[in-house]
């Protein structure tokens, strides 16, 4: 099994743990985290962006992980991904680096499995 | 003086200060972060929201200033903006309010100066 | 007017101008903040005491503002606010000194506040 | 060996390696550390929430995981452990997600181990 | 009175009454974190560099502050200064600017400082 | 192949992907970050103990390597690098312990290294 679909299975099988808890702020918390890229005045592929620079600067590997994947899946192109990073290194330094690895890593496999299965899904 | 001329004007002088010290290392730092934002495949827009997100939840209020009055130059409208800052306030979580408060604020003030004044320039 | 008028005006001003703006995210976000401090099986003393070490690990002054009223309210005792503020100290190290400093400052304010005025509220 | 297991001894032995070096500022901050969560006017599981939330909202996997094993140490149960964490998602934002995971998937190994072991130290 | 005498003053007093509160993890904490900065094999002017690269990019004003002090007590040339705020801003990235803009600030009014009185102290 | 080795690898090889993108942006920031610890007025082993301050403060592993094996090659004593990892134990505080058994954890694998074979590079 690749790495990207064992992100996605611990990720899938933990979230459902987490929410037969039943704490209702965190299911709140959950729905408000897919809403924030839903499509609104800005496209999701914008939003994705965002989300991608955010994790990026804050330095979370599977949140990277989660938003490289969705990138793929909203057709960002590698130039724009390559910018986006840019501003994420600038405004983090450094300390972004292996983070940034990670990113181009994953980007890297996702194009593999695109190039082998056209509808690759989260 | 209003608050974001006085944000300007010390961010100007200092910026001046800094480059004077003549070490190489800080002044093509300072000339790659410029470039970050310049227009390529991503527009010039799309670029300055992944600054004022990257600047929210990092947390660090002039970093929002600058990517506010950025904003505002380059016509993002008002809900573009609470968009961006709701991914922001998601991803970064409740310790990010006071700074979507000083964003919000810096916005507020910018457009009484837009109404003001049709050329406002940082 | 002092700090923790001028704190709570400039917070209630601001709460109410972004809420005004209608993202709907946005005013989720901040229902579901104000209600990860209410009773559960945790009391709200303690989820109080959660907030204001957070809030020092994370150094944001205005949160530890918020958070320090509040334990004041719910009648947090001098010497658990310190215990608690030894733990953000310890986790965080004296980079959250400065905070700290802060969060006894207001402290202190609010302790004379109260005694001058038992009927003190946020 | 299991993951607890795993990580009990590899932090057992990285600290006897490191007080071993006889650096005393290090040897008396590893004191400190321990001395932070024993009962005061606060109760130890009190102050296990406290590292439990500083350590999410700061997103450190491994104190989390040794936070966690004392949080289970001092009876906190599940809906105390999801009110614990619900501040720290709330404070920290979905950038804490995967650290929430990580802390549950760690809540649920520990039940199981409890359950075999009624005796289940660190 | 200036900047740094008031900074000086504010963190005297609040110290003064933080260690006044006799918890003694904080107490000993304040001892450890003075300790750090002295004489070792490591020069204290080293450390005051390690200090100040430390506060840099965890992007604390006070902290930078005073460290900006201490280096400057130690003889830190100017050129040492920027060598060592020029990694800081290369590990933490842009984010650290407005920082730096602050203990760049500071260093040129200890300058001035130094310049009228020889024996300036913290 | 060792934890070092496979760290190495990893890293050249991604670097040398990332490179390869040809985003300038990302390019100057590789050539300006190597720059940043080459000798000025403060030796490269000055600034390799910065390098590893830093790294450990904002807590990041694969920093954290690249900076003990740089410390190495620069004769960094134990002695030293204690010191200089107690400043940042200091000043980070506990959240860093995870970090500081990884640099110590990766000093011993150097030195064995070293011991091995005198003409270790990264």
């Amino acid at each position: 099994m690749d790495e990207i679909e064992q992100f996605r299975r611990y990720r899938e099988r933990m979230n459902k743990r987490i929410l037969s808890a039943n704490n209702l702020g965190i299911k709140r918390f959950f729905a408000l985290d897919s809403r924030a890229y839903e499509k609104g005045v800005l496209p999701t592929k914008t939003k994705e962006l965002l989300g991608l620079v955010a994790s990026s600067v804050l330095r979370c590997n599977d949140c990277i992980a989660y938003h490289v994947i969705r990138c793929v899946q909203e057709e960002v192109s590698d130039e724009e991904f390559f910018e986006a990073l840019n501003v994420a290194l600038v405004v983090g330094g450094s300390i972004t680096i292996p983070h940034i690895r990670r990113a181009v890593d994953l980007l890297d496999q996702c194009r593999k499995k695109q190039s082998e299965d056209q509808s690759f899904e989260i």
